[in-house]
């Protein structure tokens, strides 16, 4: 990676938190200069408008789940564990408090405008309908009429997986682990109705 | 309703819009005032700040709640009837356009601070452990050992139903009724592990 892609992502991943705590239209580019440590003629080196800086987390955001999702799943062929590993890896960028507010501000996708909007979208799209094939793959192995459309579903699974936000505390009484695991069961049983498998005794348990 | 009260509800209903178009931040009580119709005296006249604005939405927006959810099911004592009523009800909520800037805005409250941020936060706990305890009753009378603890499955739920705004558009092909179907009928599948209930004929079939 050059330096210059390097720099810009600190500058993207700093300004994602000024945008977080003042909201895009209350931060300045003044604000996120300073908080970056550079002078705004600087900033604008790097990125051109508030605008672009909005972009660029935004790309950014998607270019992270690029790496630590997408490209990760990309050997597994069978789909239900591509489709298994795929909910774990998304569930643990959300929850990954680094760069939260980058994905935070992924879905407050309202202030992006124009070009730079359909940019955005086209990347996510693509993403929604990897998971729509790969949630039809799994529908057509297991055979008879799909109890959900695959399109519901994968709405269904990116609402659960995205609202953790909302809520979840990596440091509170839930493990992570216990948190993917229980999630998957219940979106795979939604999706094909399965029978609960048997609890075996070494798996941890789920505090509520 | 006293006047005062109509007046104040149809600021919030206003403001809403204004806040979802401009940023919390990028709004000013002025652009308020000018959209509701009132002098910037007027309007402190009904509301004493900008803080206390947002406040004010999102109560409105948790007594919406309250009216069209939750006092519906109050006469409904079988767990999982009541239960399968409250989503349907929230899923109505939600892609209900009208007041979709209220609902949406519930959501972004990092904006809000102090004491009025843990009012609103108080109610919506007091929504979720509403949930909580009806999926605990409803597991219950399923029998066995609960597949999912209560609280990931509330959140779960509310994590499907809220991402609703994001994707969901009433006038798209997707009707609302078999967008609720779908959706009740996948969750308590995940919930309780149940074998698909054959398709009756007259059910209407959910466009993907």
């Amino acid at each position: 990676m050059g330096t210059d892609k390097q720099k810009l992502r600190e500058i993207c991943r700093i300004a994602a938190r000024v945008f977080f705590e003042k909201g895009y239209d209350g931060a300045s580019m003044q604000d996120i200069a300073q908080a970056v440590g550079l002078t705004k003629a600087g900033l604008y080196h790097h990125v051109r408008s508030k605008d672009r800086l909005l972009y660029e987390i935004m790309n950014y955001g998607m270019d992270i789940l690029r790496e630590t999702v997408i490209d990760r799943v990309k050997a597994i062929t069978e789909p239900r564990e591509k489709l298994r590993q795929t909910i774990i890896g998304h569930i643990n960028l959300v929850v990954h408090a680094r760069d939260q507010e980058i994905t935070v501000i992924l879905h407050e996708n309202r202030s992006l405008k124009g070009a730079l909007r359909r940019k955005i979208n086209a990347r996510k799209k693509e993403y929604i309908r990897m998971l729509e094939d790969l949630i039809a793959q799994v529908q057509q192995r297991e055979g008879g009429k799909p109890l959900l459309p695959p399109r519901l579903a994968t709405f269904a699974l990116l609402g659960i997986v995205n609202w953790l936000y909302q809520w979840y505390r990596p440091e509170g009484p839930i493990q992570e682990a216990d948190l993917a695991h229980a999630y998957v069961d219940f979106f795979f049983r939604g999706l094909l109705g399965e029978a609960p498998k048997p609890v075996a005794t070494s798996q941890p348990s789920v505090a509520s």
